[in-house]
């Protein structure tokens, strides 16, 4: 039974600790020996560079001038002043639209929040139900809540009154919501360079031909149902092997560099062994070992490469088709070829650096089987993760470790060690668990057989919303596991889930508010001092870099992850939307949260993320459609809620909400969402246009030749077609968006212009 | 409890009276009197005419030859005799898809039902359960169901093993069904001729332009989007008020011809009153009168034909946009023209005949409002149908009607009039309900705003079946109306609802089997009768009929309504597959059901029906996922069944079923329905070029000219633009599809050829 005081005092203490995060954070970033970590994002683009300024050594590595410290909190103005357009062209769209859903979080919450404490505050405190039940210890927090209103008064048409109101407002900020986003996103399209992806439709599905190689089959399909836009085509080769071999020669020659480096500090010739990890096998000199080893491994690269361009088998029935203009790729985008709709499958093909490769070559059948199978794996992991945890929990016990570990007998034996791993280990495979799971996440939604990172991205978080929804939100509301609610639920009617569920809410929301503090403010606070990545840089800057371009590879900026943190940001949403109207009080503590995020996340999409890829805020249509599904969730645990009030007229009431809401988001997604999907050939034919009147003789084949060939078939050459360098560098309007993979190289060209 | 024998007694008496129907078809069919009520197709086609051989006057009133009569069930195997591929040239391919539904019928069930008389029969027989219980009265039917096993019996396996076989086997059929119609329908498309409907997309919601009439707006936007392809368009008129003058001005000239013919029989001039209906008013000379009127309204017609045409307002925000190749319009109708998806709207055209035009100018969000509306309002009529039904039950009694109609109580106090009335009135307005049920259904699907007769056909289908399911299926077996059971089931658990229907399934397999008997046995024994339409035809040639062209259009072949008739095979087939496990008895029922009215339907389609239009079997994906739906609706229903039945491994042996049944449905969906939706490029760019080489010179603009004007005006005009006609008389490839309504028009013109 926590009291406002209980609370006060914990938001304090957390508090405090998210403040010493953001002290540690202000002392840590005015280093210049730090700079790369908390600005890489400049040092990408080629604006910042190493500190090199005149003036004492160790002013290099640490900042002696205080005054600097005193404004340590101005990194917070700082993140706010960038006006949104100006975001946009630094850091693209998706990261703009990714920061906006905490906006749009506060846009909601905040006059929820008033109108909450404005209007049902009061209506909850002079309830009196509690203070009537003698022998009853109640708290502030429930005097507050609707638990304090008796079953049946006449008050409770407030809360259905105000819950109304708080879904119309929902709507109506999620509608003008995804009408900018939708203009954001035509408009990004619109003001876009030139790129190939523009011009490219990714076929899948080619059917074998027993005459023509696929490279054939293709150009004469493609020839004859597309005879005045078709241009060229890349095929697809099988190099996951190729790939792997790339990447062990790189890991090799980290080591190299790393030996180097020691010999070059030492003057002693350092040694390895040849075993694995260097544990174990014979000593050899370790700079002769990585040479010669490097040496063998390009020998086979390049057998391999030979190989795959050279062998027909290599090649896989998908090709990415490139047309004559824009026009023409968005008509094969969005029409079907052939009359067997599972070959020749068309799709407007991602950009270079956002291709999933090694899904390209699923066939069709392949495909649903898949998505079935991992429908089905995915609710077992929902409902039943609990049994394997709890099988490891119970094998993970003193007596187990004692028996498989003899040797840590005298260790475990003293009683404050024994304490700590008793009270850590039932906890550890849980934590485990739930820290691999957006990996798990990941790889269920490559086997199913995306395509590209930003939709393998969507899915993922499609999935980790509804886990977090089952074992969360509604397992944190009537704690017990997902199993044992799922057969709970089964054998009860379908009204009484909504019932259980309702009951239970007002009572879960100090747990839930001590939830927000610790998970939330806590977790966000430690995401700006970003001690993971600031350790990993040192170490890699003292061992591996040599050159200045080994430490910008040093340089691990990270980047927004779609996939964990818009789930969170629904949770979070759906917890502040349900007690909006059953207890207020705990809604500033999500405001708290979500402006102190949108402060962060701005930050660091200003200096820190380099995103992987730019979709467009292709996922807010996703975004959009679990918003609505927080509303119309918290809209039936209300019915159960109030139903259990005694408040008899409540359900018919209330019905129409769901009805209503789930109406608006049909229509909004008629309404909006194929600004995501298509590319409209009104929009396509300006672009063309406007590109046919400005630059009459450009070489198309010339421009789109290389975008579409396999990473690794780049991997050692570093310059790019000379073509697209020169569109890079004068493109048709001025903007700064090209493809993420590419901006570093982009930038060095660019140096010696902008800074 | 129904005994075997009292079943085959009823079998007997409704096969005979089937058998009395068939009688007085195959004599009725005989007289040539009745030749055009019969034969109405072939007339149609201008391959029969009127009997006018030599011989006795009375031979062309009654057949008088005896042979003739002897062979009077020849007709069977004559509607089997045409092969399906002349049957499509002869009668489109809708309505030999749709007979092929009841053969499909007969494919699933006629395996099913021999596997469970030689596996389940005798387990279910020697089960001994309901021998065992004292004091029950059961039947030799229960002996044969599911009843008969002990609860918890291992027999109980047949069941499940039974049930996957069976699922198993349909969903292979369906399979196999879904690619030979998908066949079917790309080469009935591959081998039509040339159509304006293949050059022509429908483009709405045409945004208003200030500057711009709709013409201009059209022509410009697709002269800029679709510059090579663009050829011609045609606005649509606001012609609503025109079709009802139209109208009105045919009923007054058949009125007129009436008085004609009586007069010319009686030689004395016919009167008529001037008030509404001719039954009060001034008398004054019928033909002067009608002559007076059709004048007068022709007049009025001629000026809102006028006004229409030249008052910009009549002109609705849609229209007709024909391209100059197939490819051209499959692109535009397969792409989305404008960022903002709520306007330019394209879709591929509907055949002309086809189009319901008055929905072409609704806008999106009215459309999207009017659906949500029609939701609701389904949702209603489904389950509280019933209460207004109830309501008007209680007014209509022998003493409400004493209130009302005091002058007709000498008469209802006589006690046998009193008793039927009684046993009459409670019924009927649930009679007449349910027969103006399709009509209700497709006025909803209008007001939800479809535009084409065969979407709105569609869209009632699917209204009907789910009315079906709910009040008639789960309504009969669990007696009640739909709105109680809504309420119980409301307050019941998931798992309990499949248990609760059941349990029940097994006791009801004889009203089942009667039901049957009447509904569908007689049902189709009356449809190939044709008594309705055959008074009617004899009135109107009584009283109206002047001319041949009159006696043509007094037939009134009718046609295959979708609408009605697929619903019902599909409840008759869920009946088969939930009794095939539970009741085996009942299949033969429902088999013979099925091959009945195969063979009924067969012969009305060669001889009698003619469709309004041709969607090309468009329909087979709604049929495809109705019958899913029946398989897993049987499937939880045996779910709960085996549940009662102590079989308690039976659950997680059936919880696959549904998972695989819905996983093939969308794969099927993925594999097929393309081809119903879509009109792929290759297909088109074949045609294309086809016509390109056959035909060089063809003028494109002419022929698609006049094809998308509404038809009041062209209203008076029979002749049609010379070029349409050439060409349908000379077609490229050789079929005999043509625009539905054409087909009288066109027949005439070829029948001194053909007959």
């Amino acid at each position: 039974m926590a009291t406002l005081k209980d609370i006060g005092f914990a938001a304090a203490i957390n508090l405090l600790s998210a403040f010493a995060f953001l002290v540690a954070f202000a002392i840590l970033r005015l280093q210049p020996v730090n700079d790369r970590v908390y600005f890489p994002k400049w040092y990408r683009k080629g604006v910042r560079s190493s500190p090199t300024r005149s003036g004492a050594f160790v002013n290099k590595f640490v900042n002696l001038d205080c005054r600097t410290y005193l404004r340590f909190l101005n990194w917070m103005p700082d993140a706010l002043k960038m006006p949104e357009s100006e975001l946009i062209e630094h850091a693209g769209l998706d990261s703009v639209v990714h920061i906006r859903i905490y906006l749009f979080g506060l846009k909601v919450l905040v006059p929820l929040a008033v109108l909450a404490f404005v209007v049902l505050v009061p209506v909850n405190w002079t309830g009196q139900t509690l203070e009537r039940i003698k022998n009853l210890t109640f708290s502030d927090i429930d005097k507050l809540s609707i638990s304090n209103v008796p079953a049946g008064s006449k008050r409770l048409y407030a809360h259905i009154a105000m819950f109304y109101l708080f879904t119309l407002w929902t709507c109506y900020v999620l509608h003008e919501e995804y009408k900018k986003i939708a203009a954001m996103r035509l408009r990004f399209i619109a003001s876009e360079n030139r790129r190939p992806d523009q011009f490219t439709v990714l076929v899948r599905n080619i059917p074998p031909d027993p005459d023509e190689s696929v490279s054939e089959h293709v150009e004469h399909f493609f020839c004859v149902n597309h005879p005045d836009q078709y241009l060229t085509h890349q095929v697809v080769y099988n190099a996951n092997k190729l790939a792997e071999l790339v990447a062990k020669k790189k890991s090799l020659q980290n080591w190299l560099t790393y030996y180097k480096n020691k010999y070059e500090r030492k003057s002693t010739k350092p040694t390895t062994k040849t075993g694995f990890w260097g544990l174990w096998g014979t000593q050899v000199d370790a700079i002769d070992y990585y040479t010669a080893e490097i040496e063998k491994l390009t020998e086979e690269e390049n057998k391999e490469r030979a190989r795959v361009i050279n062998d027909p088998k290599c090649i896989i029935p998908a090709a990415f088709v490139s047309f004559k203009s824009r026009w023409g790729a968005a008509v094969c985008a969005q029409t079907q070829q052939s009359s067997n709709p599972t070959i020749w499958l068309t799709e407007w093909a991602p950009e270079p650096c956002d291709i999933h490769w090694d899904n390209l070559s699923i066939p069709y059948v392949d495909l649903t089987i898949r998505r079935l199978l991992m429908g089905v794996a995915f609710f077992f992991l929902t409902f039943f993760f609990i049994i394997p945890i709890a099988f490891v929990q119970s094998l993970a016990n003193i007596e187990g470790i004692q028996k498989v570990l003899p040797f840590l007998k005298p260790l475990i034996d003293k009683q404050s060690v024994k304490s700590i791993i008793q009270g850590f280990l039932p906890g550890i495979a849980l934590k485990i668990f739930l820290s691999v799971l957006p990996m798990i996440l990941m790889t269920m939604s490559k086997i199913e057989g995306f395509t590209s990172l930003s939709s393998l991205e969507r899915r993922s978080a499609g999935k980790f919303y509804l886990f977090i929804l089952v074992n969360m939100f509604i397992g944190n509301i009537i704690t017990g596991t997902a199993l044992q609610q799922l057969k709970a639920f089964l054998n009860q009617p379908p009204t009484e889930i909504p019932k259980i569920i309702g009951v239970s809410i007002p009572m879960r929301a100090t747990f839930f508010i001590t939830y927000i503090m610790v998970d939330g403010w806590a977790g966000i606070a430690a995401e700006i001092l970003r001690l993971v990545p600031l350790v990993i840089y040192h170490l890699k800057n003292t061992f591996l870099v040599k050159t200045d371009q080994d430490r910008d590879e040093a340089m691990n900026p990270g980047y927004l992850q779609f996939a964990t943190s818009e789930p969170r940001i629904q949770f979070y949403f759906l917890l502040g939307f349900v007690y909006a109207v059953v207890t207020p009080i705990l809604l500033p503590f999500i405001i708290v949260f979500f402006s102190f995020s949108y402060m962060v996340f701005r930050h660091q999409v200003i200096n820190v993320y380099n995103q992987m890829y730019e979709s467009g805020a292709a996922f807010w249509p996703d975004v959009h459609r679990r918003f609505i599904m927080n509303v119309v969730v918290s809209q039936l645990l209300m019915m159960g809620l109030l139903s259990t009030k005694n408040a008899e007229i409540s359900t018919p009431l209330l019905i129409p909400l769901p009805i209503l809401t789930i109406w608006f988001h049909v229509y909004c997604k008629g309404r909006f969402q194929s600004a995501f999907v298509t590319f409209p050939l009104q929009d396509a034919m300006v672009k063309d246009t406007l590109e046919r009147a400005t630059e009459p003789n450009l070489n198309m084949r010339n421009y789109i030749k290389d975008a579409y060939v396999h990473p690794v078939f780049k991997a050692g050459e570093l310059e790019r077609p000379l073509v697209v360098d020169e569109e890079e560098n004068h493109p048709l309007v001025q903007t700064k968006r090209t493809c993420r993979m590419n901006s570093k190289r982009e930038s060095d060209v660019n140096s010696d212009t902008d800074s």
